[in-house]
């Protein structure tokens, strides 16, 4: 397998770091510090960034590429705790659980991520209360997603699950003929969802069936978002146009 | 139905305040100020402390009796978020939420409840980096159990979830014979996993096949945990004991 770990230039990773949303409130000083311990690093499809319970002394930003989060039985049995793009997270809560990380990360296609010092953000969380803020409103936004889930497992269909995860993926307020192209295999959105590949097979075909979508490989087709909206959103406690689930 | 709202000694409430674990890094001037804005309200079973996207003045601590969280769909079908007692913290996150409710709040029993000022926390938060911190401890707990909530979801049968409900209502490391008690009625067991009432009786016949153990009504009796915790923990990625889910 190859990787690379690539020393890139400083000021490179500060100005990505300045487009995530947790930092907007940081100072230069910080972002400095924060970019000076951070790499680059490139890396194959499969490979294991960290397994849940390792000892943490990183955490990451995905700059391009999937990033799965998952927990493991000991039979091997898979449960898939989110799956991150560009701009996502991941890792830093390990500062807030005796550091240790709370699920492993792979890579699920070839991926670029920034790798940053979990010491550097402790001592800025100690000092800086808005970055304190701006963590507890990520990790509040992140709760109301997560029970977002549970309320769906509970009262949604297969269908409507899926119905939902592509709606996530569109602009809710657009109208007219939509194409959504899934953005990782079928197998994976199954997992992501918590679904067998057959329970999600047959909850396409269902679904195709009461919405009128055209599914052409990873291509998904329809004249508009209305019947698809309206039978999902029907069992759910939030609104369509949702501010609840990104 | 009856209402009772008491101004209780501040001192009282600030003795209670100094048991709940995010403000266990609080000074004396704060907890009185926290103290001063709150009071002690008893409430009957039924009663709705507020409802999903109600704009958030107040948040509350459980001091006895059992609270539903939960949201609704448009049908009335409901989504149990979480049930809470003595000494959990409900509303707060409200903060983070843009000052409203992330669900709606019911006594499912007869209930006291401390009443407080969101602004209250809100300004310490900003002034005080170790209840920041406490606070996104919490958060990260809580974020933790959600996790495993959905994982169960995914890999556990609905027997197993149940076997995984009553393995959090005792101490694990006891040994020999156990008897539980059912902390609310059964319904509500089931709703707080996501369950029918039906399949959750039929999925309690099938957990008693399995393990061994013997139901009469709301009280649970077995030779020892040792049954209960292969069955349920054989689909988990977290160890028996466990000191994940609590």
């Amino acid at each position: 397998m190859r990787i690379e770990e690539k020393i890139a230039p400083t000021q490179s990773i500060e100005s990505d770091l300045r487009t995530v949303s947790i930092f907007n409130n940081c100072d230069n000083n910080f972002l400095s510090t924060l970019a000076a311990n951070a790499q680059y690093q490139s890396h194959n499809k499969g490979k294991i960034l960290f397994l849940h319970d390792d000892n943490a002394e990183r955490f990451y930003i995905v700059k391009s590429g999937w990033v799965k989060l998952f927990r493991e039985t000991l039979d091997g049995v898979q449960a898939v705790v989110d799956i991150l793009n560009t701009g996502h997270i991941f890792g830093e809560t390990a500062l807030f659980e005796n550091d240790t990380y709370p699920y492993s990360a792979e890579a699920v296609e070839p991926i670029e991520i920034i790798s940053l010092q979990l010491s550097d953000l402790k001592a800025e969380i100690e000092r800086n209360s808005q970055l304190s803020l701006s963590m507890l409103q990520s990790m509040a936004q992140q709760r109301r997603q997560q029970d977002k889930e549970i309320e769906h497992r509970s009262i949604q269909n297969a269908s409507q699950r899926i119905g939902c995860f592509l709606l996530r993926l569109v602009n809710q307020r657009q109208e007219g003929p939509i194409t959504i192209h899934l953005p990782y295999d079928k197998t994976l959105v199954a997992s992501r969802l918590g679904m067998q590949p057959e329970t999600f097979s047959r909850a396409l075909a269902k679904l195709r069936e009461k919405t009128g979508i055209r599914v052409k490989g990873a291509t998904i087709e329809m004249e508009s978002l209305t019947q698809l909206s309206q039978y999902s959103c029907a069992a759910c406690s939030s609104e369509f146009p949702c501010t609840d689930l990104k």
